[in-house]
């Protein structure tokens, strides 16, 4: 642990980001190497030390299934949100115990389930590498520079984790291109669920109210990391603290945006709202309605669909905000003329000459490419993992420098256990998965375009669908085994029909990768570094990259805003459940409140909202008080704060959290877990 | 291509258009008394003269479904698309006989299929009534405008047409308001079905081909109005010529192409891109969605559910068209250079003032009132009826000049005939589609919305859509003409639940078509006017409306494209089809053309392509050749005709239509018809 702080502490001091920059109050979310103490010591009056941010960094936990969590006591337990963890929970189920409807409590620790898939990461380590990674980029362009790129990539990670059981290590690529550093966790990959409340109770109002406040969530879940069959050890943990918050206090939430397009040229945003935008928006909302009459079928199809759907509804709900975000003519006006002033101040610059055209460009190259590279990529789950074991086979053949990113010796083990993590596979949600996304495929790419071609033959998407899934042995976890174990040879030897069908389709997608690298890509790297440098020289280096699914903190207050003339308030409380409750789904009681009800204390704050800057990725994270100790935990951002990803609006933009005293309040009478309790208090 | 598909977004306001700048070449959909004799003799060294033109318009045929057709014998016999009659296979077919999938040849007269809903009109008289109608207008504006313009237009309408029986006439508001006309229609409100092929020859290639070429479709069929139980004499009739097409050959399509937005102002422009079509786009997709799950779900459901999953997919194929061509920067260029230009050369016009800004204010209080608008209108034929029935008994009580315009004595002829034609009504499919938009209006709206609690009250859309459609007797037509008769007094008493429910919503879809009528369609009627002066005082009267499901006359030649440096051929042959066939749905062969392969003339012109200027509602038009015979019925464009709501581009934009050689091949070969041939031929 010591040595693990001082490397953090050493790492740290590196910047020292005082000067002003074009963030916004409250906007930003800042690096830990790059935290803006004097701006927000500016605007609250103190900012965290040193010592501070190193206790949070080193309690700050990022889960691999793309949510960001926090240890919250000695023993390895891991506040997160519920739907952080509902695959777990559902990963778990069957028909005869559905643990999602019912919540889980494990009575005692040789109790906790196993998560699947999950893997829990702690930084240790940033450590700037950018001179590496441009020393071997060099002069280099296009397909080149992404493969020497990438080489050096590989390079560093493999020599700066040694020990893959333990560690894991990343260079992250930071100012989209400007910056590269590698990020060393210690990781856990046994991590267990340990209490979780009904599903109901998490997510009550359903997709209606996602994405909104007022809200009545209970969005929180416990999870513990285990090595070698034992929980860890944890000394580095925040104080739980179940309080309700104050109107105007400070908060920092700590965890790991998942990805920010906030740099995004004009040209960039373009593409996004003429072409990605709308199509996704077509296609999701069709696989949606196809999943929605799928579940309506039978109970067993509505427990084995949810899954899914949530992550569909979810993205979609996204997808429309960014779609409104890029339509509405302020917001756009806003973003050009952040364009304009950059541009303005980097005339005249040689050194950064034109990066904007050279984006426009590579973006040009990529709207003839766009539809074959994301159509050629059926989806499902046993696709995927025959996609996975087809490339893993075929790349760990080469040297470690030479393979795509996802297969280089430090990626490996977390593909791996993926790959062979037992889990539930459900046929008819993979054929309804592969079917829409293969027509989608024909649809867009046309009938007669040689990839529909590739992908159907002579055959419609349903019966290709049908066939591959009903014929593919994969979702046996020891199939997945002998196939990854047996290499290439045992995979070109393989009869199953969906590793024959990835074998097929390997040759084309690694050609499209190759033009993307060389059209896209490439040019993309290049440009992101002059565009970075135009930012440091017209605004110093006092600013925040995009997000990267990195640790990153975010500081701000508990504060409401103002909708349509109206005040909204910072926070819910428990009693606020049974007043918005219809009886209907998803506005029906859950059983655990309705039966509880007289013995909960109504008064309880319950969800609450901050100026924090979030975005996707961030939810679980702790919401920490000037103190230090976590006073909740953000599950969401409000409507307003889904055109974040393009720019932060602090008089509406608004995290939302469960208060740590509504989680302690469900776990001392809605779903009593008293040894957690005590867990909790230090007891 | 068909305009059924716009009653499913019909809780939209119909946009008032505006008015086009001068035509390109084979540009314009134009109307029969401003044909442009004089640019077509310049293109193509011969023009149609008066007696061609009024013969042809004699025999050209409206079809209220929301088609084109034309008189091809004297006995009534009615040439349109088979996508036209879909409806009328589909309504007479049950699970023991599917006519749809069989197709239709009636041995006899007597044996000819009636088809509930559809109506026949043939154009009399045009006349210009734009006096009358500005005279009442006035110096009125907002609300006041559109209520003395309908008066007078109903009054108009009333008087013109005292028989209601034989008659119908409608007044046309053209040019966004700066015409009116009045349009007299002989009709024939007993429609059947002689002749249809298989629906799979008819939609060969399905979703996936629609709105390309090459095609192979043999989208053909063939009505014929009665009288008093006869068939109707129709000795103006185009004569029937079943010869392949010339490359180059000048050719007419006339029909009623249904709306078209060419005149749109930038300001309607970027609330298509922002607003509608996103919105449309994701919830249309959805119900897609739904439709195909359900759809897989029995072959009763595969049944029972293609007639509105062709609509939903045909609406959204034109919709995805119409958001690509709003986000290609080249062609919105083109449509802002047009306001441009007009804005120019209207400088300093005192007459004309800034009808742009005047349009712009109203598309702001549009955007404020469209979800509302949108959302208070459940999908649904039960609802549907019960909101006609509710409508027309509250107006039927008003004087004819106060009353809402589909409820005119004019109007509620055919009114009355679609809501008490007999058809079936399938439960689960108007559960599925009220359901789907409940659950978007709570989506859009937000749960706290008043309209929405207006629309759910405590229930989930599920449950509201199940109690009503399982509760309500709509679907007989006997309950529905017992309502009908019993006026509002009935409606008043009934305890139908779709009745009270659509009785609870009337008032405020009122008040929300009086808030519309005040801040848009008003202000958008009176800056129409303007504009049509303007566009007149530029570019002269030699222009073209925007399309308004009235007769129209376009012409152009035969001729491919060049798409990707590749020729598209003018035609296929019906040979082609047995090439393209995979023998899998959509690309499955029709029974009849496998059984009869060896007898088929493989050379025979299949489907070929024209430049003419077409849209949705042209669905069934004749092609008409120089000497006024029939060469084709167009049935679609290609896939860049699809941003010719916007505009037209002679380079890329095409009419698709199906041969009269290949109708003939089929009537001798494929679905034998001999009677049909001996008619055709005049024996």
């Amino acid at each position: 642990m010591t040595t693990r702080t001082a490397l953090l502490a050493a790492a740290s001091l590196a910047a020292i980001p005082l000067l002003a920059a074009p963030a916004a109050a409250d906007e930003g979310m800042w690096t830990f190497d790059g935290f803006p103490a004097e701006k927000v010591r500016k605007a609250y009056g103190w900012a965290p030390d040193q010592a501070w941010l190193d206790r949070v960094r080193n309690s700050s936990v990022r889960l691999t299934g793309g949510c960001s969590a926090s240890f919250v006591s000695p023993e390895g337990l891991i506040l997160t949100n519920h739907h952080c963890i509902a695959s777990c929970l559902y990963d778990n189920s069957t028909d005869a115990k559905d643990y999602l409807a019912d919540g889980f409590t494990a009575r005692r620790r040789e109790d906790e389930l196993t998560c699947p898939g999950q893997q829990a990461e702690v930084v240790t380590a940033i450590a700037d590498v950018t001179g590496d990674v441009m020393g071997a980029i060099g002069d280099l362009s296009g397909e080149a520079l992404t493969k020497a790129r990438d080489a050096k990539i590989a390079e560093i990670e493999s020599a700066g984790c040694p020990d893959t059981e333990t560690t894991r290590c990343q260079v992250v690529t930071l100012f989209g291109g400007g910056q590269y550093k590698l990020y060393t966790y210690r990781k856990y990959s046994d991590v267990r669920l340990a209490w979780a409340p009904e599903a109901r109770a998490a997510t009550f109002g359903g997709d209606p109210d996602n994405f909104n406040f007022p809200r009545y969530s209970l969005d929180a879940s416990f999870l513990r990391a285990y090595e070698d069959g034992r929980p860890v050890s944890t000394p580095a943990h925040l104080q739980w603290n179940p309080r309700a918050p104050e109107e105007g206090e400070i908060t920092f939430v700590v965890g790991n945006p998942g990805s920010t397009s906030r740099l995004f040229t004009q040209s960039q945003l373009a593409f996004e709202r003429e072409v990605r935008l709308p199509l996704t928006l077509a296609t999701l909302s069709e696989l949606r309605g196809r999943l929605i009459r799928a579940m309506d079928e039978s109970p067993e199809h509505a427990r084995e669909g949810q899954d899914l759907l949530f992550g569909v509804e979810n993205s979609l709900k996204v997808y429309i905000g960014r779609t409104k975000a890029l339509n509405d003519p302020a917001f756009t006006a806003r973003l050009a003329a952040a364009e304009a002033d950059l541009k303005a101040k980097s005339a005249g610059n040689g050194e950064i000459g034109d990066p904007w055209s050279a984006v426009e460009e590579a973006v040009d190259a990529y709207r003839a490419l766009y539809l074959p590279l994301r159509f050629t990529q059926p989806s499902g789950d046993l696709y995927g993992y025959a996609q996975t074991l087809v490339f893993a086979a075929q790349e760990r053949a080469k040297p470690n420098a030479e393979r795509l990113p996802g297969y280089t010796d430090s990626a490996l083990p977390l593909t791996e256990k993926r790959l062979l993590d037992e889990r539930p596979v459900y046929p008819w949600v993979d054929e309804l998965t592969m079917e829409w996304s293969l027509s989608k495929a024909r649809e867009y790419l046309g009938v007669d375009d040689p990839d529909s071609q590739l992908l159907l033959g002579k055959e419609s998407p349903e019966q290709r669908a049908e066939r591959l899934v009903n014929g593919t042995k994969l979702a046996d976890p020891a199939v997945r085994k002998a196939l990854w174990d047996g290499g290439l040879e045992a995979i070109e030897a393989s009869d199953d029909p969906m590793i024959r069908y990835a074998l097929a389709l390997a040759p084309r997608q690694r050609e499209l990768k190759a033009l993307a690298d060389a059209q896209y890509s490439g040019p993309l790297a290049a440009a992101g570094a002059k565009l970075a440098d135009a930012r440091f020289a017209a605004y110093g280096d006092a600013l925040y990259p995009d997000a990267t699914f990195t640790l990153r903190i975010s500081y701000g207050q508990v504060k409401g805003w103002t909708e349509r003339g109206k005040d909204v308030p910072i926070r819910t409380t428990l009693g606020g459940t049974f007043e918005r409750a219809t009886g209907n789904p998803p506005f029906d009681l859950p059983p655990a409140f309705a039966a509880n009800e007289a013995r909960i204390d109504k008064d309880t704050t319950y969800d609450f909202v901050t100026t924090n800057d979030i975005i996707g990725g961030n939810s679980g994270s702790p919401v920490i008080d000037r103190a230090g100790t976590v006073i909740g935990t953000a599950f969401d951002g409000n409507i307003h704060s889904l055109g974040g990803n393009y720019g932060y609006d602090g008089t509406l933009n608004r995290t939302v959290a469960v208060s740590t005293a509504a989680v302690q309040e469900a776990l001392e009478t809605i779903y009593p877990a008293p040894a957690l309790v005590a867990e909790l208090a230090g007891e």
